[in-house]
């Protein structure tokens, strides 16, 4: 007596392989179907990030930011279609992003991973080059990342990237990337010459676990976990900074000639969660040869930020409720007297961890030049942010 | 002896919930994934909407419009992928619509339905404003909306809303809709100023039954249902109309200066079924406040429209033919004797609903003027809508 | 004592139809929800094509594309979302397919194929005029069309068409294509005028097989297939040639008014494959009359390919090895001494068939004009192309 004889797919074969048992699941990354020999997943995810900002949504870099305009916001900041899985092994992996709202194309990506040492990236992603830009938007433990963000991000690249850890039972535990990319940013069709984009990281786990691109302790870890990690890149392009609509420029580099600038870039970061509490920083380093005019720029910044679910120690604390704060400092030339720095207080409320979550933010912007002085504003952001 | 092992999950549980047995199906709402205990659930469903145009597509609205070009058009004029569901819970019900021919994100919205007489709902979508534009292009009785729609509409906006259904067993029975808006029209970024768009609608279901925004009786009804409503929207931008596009100009408002105009507006409408017959009408008024210039401008404007399958009355008639007409007449200036009217006669062949539907129309324009006299057009139109 | 019934939707029946034991499988068109009844079937398919090119990715084909730069380009050079089946019955199908990094609505179209026949499509797709233009690029058997193709290809149009295949036991087999199309490209909302593109295919299957738009010889025919075919098209716009972008110009073409160009296109096609062997040509005539400066042009061009996966005589071949090779020769303007051709060499890898390969090209451009003498160029690339 054959139970489930109506659903497999009992005399019916494909060309490659018999399919049996369709398994079906509401995961982690959404509605999830995969073969019941496992060759096959896919996984669709739709994620909504609704905010409310006042006086605006950006962040100030300049003094013209600064000003006394106050313009209320409601807006579907965020609409992504997420699908990924894997196809003909487990181990052939692919993901895809879109952002809807923008049209925009952002992840597109087939990675090959058989060996944990040993994995091979080839398409279009978020760089591993630093922590607050490489975990989604969807899961900040803020509203959205730091004022360094803007300047130092090397974004979405296209290329190919060896990555994998090394690790034996002893504290040598390591986890590298290194890749080689056109080096012209998100969506590009051309490279402007011969130069590509190299970039490597390597990151050591200090208790033996790969904390990964996440925020907040979620899981409440009881034994700490830790990850010291450089990274550096160094790139030729007509580009000074990068963000998901592709190569841009910063202030005071207008011009965009092919090749024009040389950029090096490092960071250095540190993370760690234990107990309810996380924390995280970054610091970064930026050098901008302009080959053209013959000039050299140097930008520093760097932030930390830390969370707690406070509910760990305090009794009468909500379980969902997340408290957290970030300083971050950026120097946008060091040879002028002009500096940014950030102070954000963020409250999460996790109805599903990341996959569904209501922030609350304010920010302390403050701009201190030597001819002006200082000049500060407030920022009050709200935020829902869904995954379905 | 466990049937149906293979298929369920046993033993494997994600990390939240356990899902048995999922159904599938294909419904209103295209192919539908829902987990055995209903708190998942996608729909995925495409929609085709195929037209030929002679002379051409666009309402005339100004004399070049009336010209005497004649062109013949073919078009996938709308190529829709719509995503919806609910997850988590079955009260959390999301939805998104994209065009994939403008590569516009059209709705993007979460709705908490928990009770019948209050409801929430953020993202962007169309508002309740107005019957004929609520209607989906799909579900119309004719090949498009009528004259009106261009100036009147309130289209998709990004906000919040409170909605929901009072009623007891006797004749009191409404509907309402509360919302606030950017008021910066479909994929706005940013407010031009501080002033948000403020909606709110008041429907009476007069025999107890709450018609939805649909058009044709094709579930004939055997006892009358019916609806009157008020709604009223406030709105301050640089943008006098909006449509899929967004935010745009009326004929000779080109200036969009942030916060130049206040508008206000009002919507009175009436709906109708019984027995294969159909009936809906709208009334509108809107006041433009140029606060630039200082100047107010006034546009009115209404339609009646009607339908019937008439194999309610005559045996020979064939049961998917509906036959629609409609009357609109619009005031742009109430200042200037200057007005247009639509005449439009329609046969919708239903194959399947709505969702699989032809409709062959022949319109006629009339624009009078005081200076010019009358100057009239025609138009056929033939529109294939296919939902999948 | 009922297996499966925790599957089967026992009491659950839609408004249209009941749908009992739906079947999942993963095939050649990705993933697959099939109904029980089979009267619904949708599929879901991810194509991703990753190339290096050096020193160019375009095919060049003017003096200056003719240049010493070299620039090195990675680049997800297509990234596909193709979304397919059929729904009501198992003869009303449909497709569409959007190139998720342009942000372009590719194909969007239904058929009603009821009928060997007499079969009918509406929608947008890329017409059956010439072979190596209607295999899909993830089917080609180099890294990308010949350099007739930008010239050549009538490319995706909106329209309907009539088909079927017409055929007696005997040798009286043929394939017919007839359709009416707007002529403006793909995405076009308008006509520039009342004219409509004509294109009409006939194409006799030699040895009583119908050998499609694919190439290479995966499935070994130990019989030989072969077509001949001959394709028209007349069109009047403001275009010379189309891309996926829609309507475009060729050099010196400039000038776009409504109904500019009448343009009359001819392609004499063959194909065949044997054992492993396939071979394709194509020459094309192409008739530029230039209606506003009263000139006329005339193109021609043809190419012819050839394949083998010679594992079929060398036993020390691999067999997932195809080598393959063209040669084409275009004419830009019959009156002038001006000639480009291109030969190419190709090896494939085929891990999954065309679904998942690697391909990797050498090319040598030749521009012979009687002013300069001859100019080559190579080029190299490589490429993987992998569907999910």
């Amino acid at each position: 007596l054959s139970s489930n004889s109506g659903f497999s797919q009992s005399a019916e074969e494909s060309n490659n392989s018999v399919f049996q048992d369709w398994r079906f699941k509401y995961g982690e990354k959404g509605f999830e179907f995969r073969s019941g020999d496992n060759n096959y997943l896919l996984q669709i995810q739709s994620r909504l990030q609704f905010r409310f900002a006042t006086p605006s949504d950006n962040d100030p870099y300049t003094f013209n930011n600064f000003s006394d305009n106050s313009n209320n916001v409601f807006k579907v900041n965020r609409s992504r279609l997420k699908v990924g899985g894997h196809a003909y092994k487990p181990w052939l992996k692919y993901y895809w992003e879109y952002e809807l709202g923008q049209s925009n194309l952002l992840d597109y990506r087939i990675m090959i991973e058989r060996w944990e040492w040993l994995n091979i990236k080839v398409g279009q992603w978020k760089l591993e080059f630093s922590r607050e830009r490489r975990i989604s938007s969807g899961a900040q433990q803020t509203v959205d990342r730091s004022i360094l963000n803007r300047s130092f991000t090397v974004d979405r690249q296209q290329g190919v990237e060896l990555y994998g850890r090394l690790r034996t039972k002893g504290p040598l535990d390591f986890n590298y990337w290194l890749g080689v990319f056109t080096g012209s940013g998100r969506g590009a069709r051309e490279n402007d010459d011969k130069n590509l984009m190299y970039f490597g990281r390597i990151q050591w786990n200090m208790f033996g676990e790969n904390l990964g691109f996440t925020s907040s302790d979620l899981g409440i870890h009881q034994k700490p976990a830790a990850i010291i990690a450089l990274a550096g890149v160094t790139n030729r392009s007509p580009y000074t900074r990068f963000s998901s609509s592709g190569g841009g420029v910063l202030e005071g580099f207008e011009e965009q000639n092919p090749g024009q600038y040389r950029i090096n870039q490092a960071n250095l970061e540190t993370a760690l969660v234990y107990k309810g509490f996380s924390w995280q920083s970054e610091l970064h380093w930026k050098n901008i040869q302009d080959r053209v005019n013959n000039q050299e720029t140097k930008l520093n910044g760097f932030y930390f930020q830390a969370g707690y679910l406070a509910h760990q120690s305090l009794a009468w604390w909500p379980e969902p409720l997340e408290i957290a704060a970030r300083y971050a400092n950026f120097t946008p030339n060091t040879l002028q007297d002009y500096y940014l720095d950030e102070i954000t207080l963020a409250f999460n409320w996790f109805f599903k961890g990341h996959r569904n979550k209501l922030t609350m933010e304010v920010s302390e912007f403050d701009l201190e030049t030597a001819d002006v002085g200082i000049k500060d504003e407030f920022r009050f952001r709200i935020q829902w942010d869904i995954s379905i």
